[in-house]
């Protein structure tokens, strides 16, 4: 039987994954940012990003644009959830949303169709409710007359960390022109906009056709058509992903889609939503978002409220006591702590400017103790002047590359599972208990053969201990 | 030339170092309470009583009373600044401070001798100034007149967390009758008390002779004499130790050298004095003693204060953040951080007790990740299901006791230094990057032969991994 020709082709999503924020330190760093945190639940915000998208039948698979650093995180994100993107797209560099976009809408229409294309960020939080499918019902309608639809959201206080989007004359479908967008305003600018009414705060989601956005982006955009088309002509599938040409895509400008094409364009629309949406921007806006106790406390992980009120206590090691205080955030990853003024947590970001400033500090933003990698991970213990200890997991049947190291030595013992290790010509098993030397400059490999985890006790030892210390002679990942 | 008969006999300090205080939760913790933790400067609490009294040429040798777990720290403590205390008396139970002060004046007294007896804590700060000097020269006056003298301090402030006493009459010597003493009161009664004049601050400092004190003891508490007098004979010599008897002197009642004698004795007096003097009884009194920033804040380890004021952090791992806070007490040891009002931090008690009643949480009042042995020590790095990674630390020329394990294997990696190690019969030397197994239930010996610390990274897996799975068969430090 055909496929009736009536039959509307589902809408593609467009996931922006490759944001590193700094507003959610310490728990958010540059090496695993917000997106990919499970901050509120089991999931991490992308992987919910990803499984609403899932439940609902009117989308296909996702592109996922996100940059190289954050590639394993996202095809392992995606595969912990069971869900397989129709493309994991590689920005070879950042150029802010607009090239990004771009980009990953021609790589929709690259078939010949014309699909519907709903962009969105990997690192919001919406409930999808009633009011949410019937916001996306309009702008399904407003995209298919051709328009730039964009998400507008009730807003329930006068925010002066969003945009905000002044609509205009109603549209027959049932969004709104855009009379104009407004940048982040102040406090009394943002409650004379709410008490005008007709003001609504920029969501960052946007719907269209392929050929329409597409064809305004060539009239107002010419030279992010032309670096984003080359980049997608001259780029390469590599393995689960699709590399973006570095040289072309450089040539983009970096600006947001914001700038580049909604404010220019005469198609904008939005579409007025009372969805309950947050961008999960601030310390504040996570505490919002979670379930707070009778006291309006959100406390996550090992923490102890004592007399404490209208406060966030979040933890990922130590335990934390807070203690008589109201409107505090303390936020405890494995490293660093921050303390300060819940209700004047974006100030946050300011800390990280100077944290960052800081050799001797730098590295509290940059990375967390345990980083992941596509094999599994590890975790640094200790750190001595001419040793490290790290704890190393291997996730079943998987296997780090076929390395050497010239300034270290190793000693692995393994605490559970069972281990395959070569080392130079020899391949031997190790169990629980059982422990093996890998002296400097033999090259060596880690397996994981088991059914279950494989967690190993790594002793360093040696005059440089950097992680770039390390020659891949070959590797499952393409990484050598 | 004989020494003159005049030659008044050096004064013998009796320093109190057996209290386990809470209020400096989480860097205090049973096992190394404040008195031996380096709050402020290089030196412990407990250390810099000992440098004070070294320097001031009236003093001799001081006994000191602390209680079995601390004995070590005592003796390390001392060794470390090169004072040898003429007695480290151990208290076999804890029974207050009345028991352990007429114990440790009958061993000042055991040569026949009335040696004037000055009793301290070992966790006060004192600024040695002319204040100071005169009040002790006021005191040792009193003391020879056959009275029991203590200090009262100089009030600065209504504080409620000390006890007062109100001064009398005047004696020839230069110090005042004790009219009454009074318990910590509220902060109205306290600044009536202030008001009024003629009231101090006791600050748990005595000066008497021996003689006089006990003769008062055996009248007016006959069974702490008794008790602490048959602790003393039946005791005995244990190492660089006194351990008195335990039977004898459990039959002490647990009671306070204030309430037992001096609110019951005529021979009281008080020696008022502008000592610069402070308990350090909170996180409070703390940040009032450090050398504090233009903003009032008092940091100390990796911190970072952006717009804080009237502050105290104090990090001893992870890299703390206060931001745009005033008047807040943050804490951060190995494992736990307290976040709380540091005007109001006298609460940390409070807490203390929630956490010591959750066995879930108890441990983070009663151990550091770092323990502290007389060879050392170590610090607990990494504790899995089945196993622990733990940092052990070995002083120069110390070994560990020759032990075995019933229920844990250990795999032993140098990473600093050299270790002789025996493993069942057989004894070698490691050097750094050097490793050996030590297989459950092996006899087994870890030794310092070398000129620097030897540190060891030791991985233990097993079904238990209790410190108290450990048999010893020979130990140098008194512990098989």
């Amino acid at each position: 039987m055909d496929m009736p020709v009536s039959q509307p082709r589902r809408i593609v999503p467009v996931i922006l994954a490759g944001g590193s924020g700094t507003r959610l330190w310490p728990i958010s760093r540059t090496a695993r940012p917000k997106q990919f945190l499970a901050l509120l639940g089991e999931h991490s915000l992308f992987q919910q990003t990803l499984l609403r998208l899932k439940d609902d039948p009117r989308y296909g698979a996702p592109i996922v644009i996100t940059n190289e650093d954050y590639r394993f995180l996202v095809a392992e994100q995606a595969h912990e959830i069971g869900i397989v993107p129709a493309s994991i797209v590689l920005e070879p560099v950042a150029r802010n949303t607009a090239p990004a976009i771009v980009a990953a809408s021609l790589m929709a229409a690259q078939d010949g169709s014309d699909p519907l294309i709903h962009v969105l960020p990997s690192d919001h939080g919406i409930v999808v409710d009633k009011a949410y499918a019937q916001a996306l019902d309009t702008a399904e309608a407003v995209a298919r007359e051709g328009r730039l639809a964009t998400f507008g959201i009730d807003p329930t206080e006068p925010a002066t960390e969003f945009g905000y989007i002044e609509a205009g004359e109603s549209l027959p479908s049932g969004g709104r022109r855009v009379a104009r967008f407004v940048e982040k305003p102040d406090a009394e600018k943002a409650a004379t906009m709410i008490a005008a009414g007709s003001h609504y705060w920029n969501s960052g989601m946007f719907l269209f056709t392929a050929s329409a956005f597409l064809a305004e982006c060539e009239k107002l955009a010419p030279e992010i058509f032309a670096a984003a088309s080359a980049a997608v002509d001259k780029g390469r599938a590599d393995l689960d992903f699709y590399r973006l040409e570095a040289a072309s895509f450089a040539q983009a400008p970096s600006i947001s889609v914001d700038y580049a094409i909604f404010e220019n364009t005469d198609l904008a629309a939005v579409v007025p939503a009372a969805i309950q949406w947050t961008d999960l921007g601030s310390w504040n806006a996570v505490w919002k978002s979670g379930a707070r106790d009778a006291a309006d406390n959100l406390g996550v992980g090992k923490v102890t409220l004592n007399a404490a009120s209208r406060s966030l206590v979040m933890s990922e090691s130590h335990h934390v006591v807070l203690d008589g205080l109201d409107d505090v955030a303390v936020l405890a990853s494995e490293d660093a702590v921050y303390v300060g003024r819940l209700s004047a947590a974006q100030s946050v970001g300011e800390v990280v400017k100077r944290l960052k400033a800081d050799p001797q500090t730098r590295h509290f933003t940059e990375i967390h103790r345990t980083s992941y990698r596509p094999w599994g991970g590890y975790t640094s213990v200790l750190n001595g002047a001419r040793f490290q200890v790290k704890r190393l997991f291997v996730k079943s049947g998987c296997r780090l590359s076929l390395q050497k190291h010239l300034h270290r030595s190793e000693h692995w013992v393994v605490v559970r599972g069972t281990a395959e290790v070569q080392v130079g010509e020899s391949v031997r098993l190790l169990h629980e208990n059982e422990s093996i030397y890998i002296p400097r400059g033999e090259i060596h490999r880690l397996s994981n053969p088991g059914k279950i985890e494989l967690e190993v006790v790594e002793v360093q030892t040696g005059d440089y201990l950097g992680e770039d210390d390390i020659i891949r002679i070959e590797d499952e990942f393409g990484r050598s």
